[in-house]
Parts: structure tokens; sequence; C-alpha cells
């Protein structure tokens, strides 16, 4: 593959390069990449704005980790905030921080992939900064998103007996790590075969959906969930977030939880406990959200949503009751990044 | 000076931590800091965006760059864009890639200088994410603000004839980041001798304004700007841009540029061009804009405004006009981070 060194085109030449196929297609796009900052308008529709900020090294690690699936994945996990607030992302800024081991075809991959996401999820480019980097690749994303404020839901809103529902399945984007782990440690001369029928797996932890899916049939099935969150750190994070926001307690039930049939295959295989890995792995991105119990007969007949529990009085904890009825305290696992 | 480790607070408590003490006063602002996404809510104003990366060894050198005043110019130079635009900054998002060099009073100087940068410019910070990082720290900030559509000014609106004006002086930072490199490369035993008079030099490079008080005064005196930018990577670049964009050429006049006395000074000492400096230093967030001709009586009362050139003919290229008259054509020097 061709080599064109960064320097080559300078910043300004670099970002033009790698942005002018991004035609802005969002009605609030008033001007897109070129000035000090872009300019969008929002009628009577109320701002979302949320934002992610990746490290090699930390977050990704550029052995396994093709660019393209990157800058998809970098894209969608903001999506993925403004889902989570029942709203509709629209605008995307990036920034991003290149050492010289970076090619100008390397940003391109990665371009491509931001590019892919922006096309499939209707979202603009809308702006970003450029910059040398002493060590490795860092990528910060920026969305904003729309929703009407009736709409908005927030972490907050959760009460006793309210039902606890998660969308697709849990812990697959961390098999899927794992898988790719061992085959880097193990350097496979074919790690094509060792990834044989457990595409789904790698496909979970490289390129990730936002659920806009979920929030549209929601929608259309006339449910407002009473909290929402999307699961980056893991459900238990994520639904502890929930109950401390909401005053209230939990029962999740290990046996409703959704989780898919290879990923159990493989964590036995290695040794792993499936559903530490559904309730702690992160980075699934799938929806958890709450709702009335009157939206029970409403929520059945919906696409890939499982009810895993119930929201309880805040004196009861937040717990997991085991296949037994055993009930164990939940705890956050999800970000142990600063530890040890 | 205590010393707490970053992992005993975790990531949540840490951004409580950090956050607490920001409390949002914009109307605009429905939900800060504590959920998937920040929310606002912009009546018929137009909203505006930009982000800027930070990158330890690239953007900032933590020998001589206190944190506090790192956080605050961090904050200033994204509200910068916003002016730029004719607009008003309102909210913005804190991105942090920390290693573990860093300890929670670090962090917590560096977000007292994104405090009061917020106060001062009324602006609230609505959010961001905080991770740990390999090596140094990363900043990446994203900037919202507001504006009614009809005083937004771009740079592609400037005409032949046009007077280009700045603010303030230029050079001025890269004189005070010279100064600091000096000190730090000589290891003085005594900087603050090195620096007697000069502290002016070393607050335009450590802890720059934005230049809020020029939007307002061209707003007062009801000059609406054709072409407006702030100056980041130096005048040359951004006047090049402006005219790139609005298909003109441009003549600034060398006896015309505003230089602070002292900054010229030490040029001299450092044997450096002043001019050079002037025109290619970077990091001043002065503001440049053009005016049509017309506005000239109204531009002279202004305060701390210079006009420095004037607009031309696209044929004409973009020139610089000598104290002898001499024509020398205009270089962007700006940004060089990827070449060598």
């Amino acid at each position: 593959m061709a080599r064109t060194e960064i320097a080559t085109l300078g910043e300004f030449g670099l970002i033009k390069h790698l942005t002018e196929k991004m035609e802005p297609t969002q009605p609030s796009t008033l001007k897109g990449v070129g000035d000090d900052a872009a300019v969008m308008a929002f009628g009577k529709k109320k701002v979302l704005m949320t934002t992610d900020l990746l490290l090699e090294g930390i977050h990704f690690n550029l052995e396994y980790v093709p660019l393209k699936h990157l800058g998809y994945k970098a894209a969608v996990v903001n999506f993925s905030d403004i889902y989570a607030m029942n709203g509709t992302p629209t605008q995307i800024t990036v920034s991003l921080g290149i050492s010289k081991r970076f090619s100008v075809e390397d940003l391109e991959e990665l371009y491509a992939g931001i590019r892919l996401a922006c096309e499939r999820y209707h979202v603009d480019l809308v702006g970003g900064d450029t910059c040398s980097s002493m060590t490795g690749l860092t990528i910060s994303i920026t969305c904003i998103g729309t929703a009407d404020e009736k709409d908005i839901v927030y972490r907050n809103g959760a009460k006793v007996n309210d039902l606890i529902c998660v969308s697709g399945n849990l812990g697959t984007a961390y098999m899927g790590l794992q898988l790719l782990e061992r085959e880097r440690i193990a350097q496979a001369a074919d790690p094509g075969k060792a990834f044989e029928g457990r595409e789904y797996l790698l496909e979970r932890q490289l390129k990730p959906e936002a659920r806009r899916d979920i929030v549209e049939q929601l929608r259309k099935a006339g449910i407002r969930p009473t909290a929402m969150m999307d699961i980056s750190d893991g459900l238990s994070s994520e639904i502890m977030h929930i109950c401390h926001q909401s005053g209230v307690g939990c029962a999740i039930y290990e046996d409703k939880l959704p989780i898919d049939f290879v990923a159990a295959e493989v964590a036995e295989e290695m040794n792993l406990n499936i559903v530490t890995c559904a309730l702690n792995g992160g980075e699934d991105y799938e929806l958890v959200f709450t709702c009335d119990l009157k939206d029970y007969e409403k929520l059945i007949p919906l696409e890939d949503v499982y009810i895993v529990g119930h929201i309880t009085k805040p004196e009861l904890g937040t717990l997991l009751i085991g296949r037994n009825g055993e009930e164990l305290a939940l705890k956050a696992q999800g970000w142990e990044a600063f530890r040890g």
C-alpha cells in the first residue's frame, strides 16, 4: 500500500483531504468544516451533547483493531450515548492526535470508518482538530443530537416496581476481546481459523452498533422509559448508576440475562464465568432501561428486548438474584483503569 | 502538597469531585454532568460548536506551564473560536487522558483554571470523559456557543477594498514562549529575575484571554465584520485562510503591525525578527477581521483595534508591504509540526 507522509499535505490539506467526501445532509447543519466553529440551527428541539476520548494502548490495540473499524466504533459509541437519552445524533466533531508512524493512507482508513458510521446513522461531520502527537493515536469525538424535551430520558427517573430491560446480549464484546487477545499473545499463524464460527463475537468488539432500532421500537410502541443508559462499562456498573441517581434499589435475575450461545461456549473454553462477563464485560453498547409496570404488555412484542429484573426500594440495595434464589450484591467492576 | 492517588476516587468519583463546584448558570443548560449527554435548549439562536485537542509535549510543556494556567488556556482558546464567529460561548465539555504521574491535586489545579475561565466568560461545563493514558496528559475541549443567524461572521465574506483589522498586539505570546524556553534550557537558578519586567509576555503565552471585549465593541459600534478569525497560528496563516475562502488578495503593511515594545526588545536580544514573529508566531488569540470601508469612521474610536491593511483583487496575491514599499509574498509558517 502507498505511504504518503502527512507532512506532504499539511494540517489544512489533511483535514480537507479527509473530510471532502463528507457532505452535510442534516437540515440543521448550516456550516460544517472550514471555519472557527461549525454552525447548527435547532428550532424548538433540545440539543444533546456527549464526548468520548480514545487513546491507543488504553482503549484500542492497533495490533488487532483495523483502523477502519476503529473509526466506525469511535463514532458509534458517541451515537450510542445520544440514543441512550432517547435522542437522535445529528453532528460530530473529530479531533485526532497523530504520531509520525501514521501515513495519510492510515488516516483515510480511519476516516472511511467514521464516514461509514456517519452515513449509516445520518450524522454530519462538522469539524475537528488535527495535530501531531509524540506517541500513538488519540481520538476525541464530540457528538451533538436533538430531542423534544418531553422525550428525553435521564438516569434519575427509575421508580420502585419498574421493570428493568436490556437490549441484545451481554458480555459478547468482552468475549470477542478475549479471543483477540488470546490470538495476539499466541501469535497464531492462521488466526482466521481460530476465529471460525466466532466472527460475531469479534464484530461485537471491533464494530459495535448503536441501538437506534431499540429507541425507534420503543417510540412506535408508545413506551417512554423512566430511565435509560447505554452499556459501555457493563450492566452492573450502569444499573448501579441508575439506582444511585434515582434513589432506588434493584434486583437483576441471573437466569434472565441474555447471553449469546457462542460467547458462553468461548467463556467455558477459557475458564471464565459468562455471568461475570455479562455483568462487567463492558463495550456491548446495548441499552439498559426501566419501564413502568403498565408497559409490560407493550414490551413483550419488542424484538431483542429482555426483561432482566425490577426496581426495588432503596433499602434493599442493588442485588443479583442467582439461579437458586441466592442474593448477591452487585459490584461495579467496569472501570479499573487507574488501579494496580 | 498532598498527593491523592486517582485510583482512590475512581472515574465517577473523580469527575464528581472535579466538577461539583461548577454549577450551571446558563439558562440554556437543562442538564450538565451526570448523564449520557448534556442537554441544552436554544430558542431561535443558532448553535456554534468548536473543539481543540491539546497534547503534552506538543502543545504544552509542564516544566514551565502551571496546570492552573493550562486549564485556563485550554478553555479560553475554545471560547476564542466562538467569539471569532461573532458568537457567545455557552457550554463546554472537557475530556482528559491522565497518566499515573498525575495526582488528584494536580487535576484540581487544572480544573481550577478551567473553572476560573468558565466563571469569567460565563460558560457552563456540562460533561466530558476521563480516562487513563499511557503517557502524558491529553486535554480535549469542545465548546458550544450561540448567535443570531444574521450576526454570524464566516471566513469567506471579505470583499475587495475591505479594511483588515487586528486586535491587541502580535508575536507577544511567541516571545513569551521563547523566554520560557530559554530559561528552561539554561535551568536558571532564579528564573523570576530573568522574567522581571517581562511578565506580560509570559502571561500572553501562559494565560491568554479571548477577545470578548472586541466582539462587544464591534456590536456596540454597529460594525458587522465581513470576515473574522482568531489568530492561533499567526496572522499570515489566518489572513491567507480568509483570502483563500473569500477569493480575494490582501496587502498587509509591516509598519502598521501592532507590536509590544518589550516583545520587540526581547526579540532583538534573541536575534529574532519581531515582524516575522508577529506574522507567524501564533497563540496570540487576537482577532483578525475585515470591514467594509464605510465602517472606517466607526473603527477609529475602538480600543485596541488596529487597521493593518486592506483586501485586494485575488490576482494581486497575499502581500506584505515592507517599510520601504517593497512587496513580499506572505507565507503561512504556522503549522510545521509534521515536518522535519
